[in-house]
């Protein structure tokens, strides 16, 4: 009785930890990923807003925020690793713009806001996320780098999982696949769609770092299997969450039940705090992002 | 009358350089932007066939050719500018993909092919879209630089001139205004929907030199010129193929006379090879190409 009010506490202390860095990793990104984006100084004012729309309606900065973790858990400051994770945040803010448009998932809200195209219209909200995925690599040009190599290094990374190889790829198989998908499908959507972005969070958080092959490698592995965990529990949550008339969209609970989904996200997460183990720096913050992420309820 | 002769034949002389330079510069750009497209071994199969249609279906190449050809008025072989004169053209085709979307302007053919949407569907074309602008970038990346500052002012020429603060803005600007625009507003549009790009082109060929900096202003005011004179005479030539029943679509002959626009154009394209005047490499081909875009006829 006594060890399991202990384990209680103990779980409610890191829990609050968990809740404490996020804040503070969160403040740290809103603050440059809005000094980034276009002001009406920059560019026509209806461009700026929806560009600020998109951004501002709130997300929880999970990309970013496992990018500043990386850099972190390889030794140095998490602000070197800043602009970086702010590019992923913006390369994932237009997806949702496009996955929003009528022609995709026709979504009329988002976090309880109306999408950009249901505020602006459907060509300011196309243009609107182009704005936004090219300012990614605008403000990814403003890394403050260690060597020569490692911007192009950070630009590899970011294009090629945002690119038709990674999350692009991913979204297309979504659309082509919805109604009935096979296991590999799944995976390949899974792979490409979601976790190629955890995946280069992660490793960029690393070059930040200037951190070694193996480190690279180790953290990319658990970018890969948080961004698996990730979009599993998504599924899970989603379905708790639909209404009757929701459209259908892929998901791995259309191949397996939702406990075999559970203990599936419970295994990706295990492999992914195991990846950890010989990194050189405090590894606390991913390890807990992986359990609290694990453990989500929204 | 000789003195005609002689320079009617000058002139044929002329053309026949800037046409047989233009060619091979196209066939040696097409090689290696072809080589960066996708495969159906890279990405979903609709996904690659969707990009590679975009890029194949023809286009005069002006962007990358400029590009190369700046290089070599800054004194280097103009192949080390070819992956950042390949990222402007995957760029420009980006635009042209989103630009003929049923939101946007809603073409069903372009350059006598039916356009990504006609052919692949709405959400395959944006994803298209996305796609290439993303592929830009990664091209952009396989940039071989002289020195590290190189890659980082690339990718800003490329993003800034291609974000909401150039094309985009631009494009914005373009459809709020189609049906009735000051001249303060066709300035906007022709600087930032044409000219923007047209100058990166030319600085980033400068900047693939490694060229000084009162060199890269050169070029970009060439540049900029020169995209001016390209929008006006792109107008012009609109005007004369126009049908009865084409949509209202801003142009500067809402403004002013086609001969007051043909005088316009002319006083750019004096200014653009005006800029070339201190340059230290071969400029032969930039005035040539300037002076044929200025008489081209389609």
């Amino acid at each position: 009785m006594i060890a399991k009010v202990r384990r209680l506490s103990q779980n409610q202390e890191r829990m609050f930890e968990i809740d404490s860095y996020l804040k503070n990793a969160v403040t740290e990104i809103e603050q440059t990923l809005f000094s980034v984006l276009p002001t009406k100084n920059d560019c026509p004012a209806v461009l700026a807003e929806a560009v600020s729309h998109a951004v501002k309606t709130g997300g929880k900065r999970l990309r970013p925020t496992l990018c500043l973790a990386a850099a972190e858990a390889c030794g140095v400051e998490r602000h070197c690793a800043i602009m970086p994770a702010c590019a992923l945040e913006l390369l994932h803010s237009y997806t949702l713009v496009h996955d929003d448009l009528p022609c995709m998932d026709n979504d009329l809200t988002r976090r309880g806001q109306p999408t950009v195209h249901a505020k602006y219209g459907e060509a300011i909200a196309v243009l609107a996320g182009d704005a936004l995925l090219t300012l990614a690599f605008e403000t990814l040009a403003r890394t403050h780098v260690k060597n020569e190599g490692v911007l192009a290094a950070l630009l590899r990374q970011l294009s090629h999982a945002g690119g038709a190889t990674g999350v692009i790829g991913g979204q297309v198989e979504d659309i082509l696949y919805a109604d009935a998908a096979t296991p590999e499908q799944i995976h390949y959507v899974f792979e490409h769609k979601t976790a190629a972005l955890f995946k280069a969070a992660a490793t960029m958080g690393a070059l930040c770092a200037d951190a070694p092959p193996h480190s690279l490698k180790e953290l990319a592995a658990y970018g890969l299997h948080l961004g698996f965990a990730f979009q599993i529990v998504d599924d899970i949550l989603d379905a708790e969450q639909a209404v009757a008339d929701t459209k259908p969209e892929l998901s791995c609970l259309d191949i397996m039940s939702t406990d075999d989904a559970r203990v599936w996200a419970g295994e990706h997460t295990r492999q992914a705090v195991e990846a950890l183990n010989k990194l050189p720096g405090d590894t606390t913050a991913l390890e807990q992002l992986a359990e609290m992420m694990l453990k989500r309820i929204y």
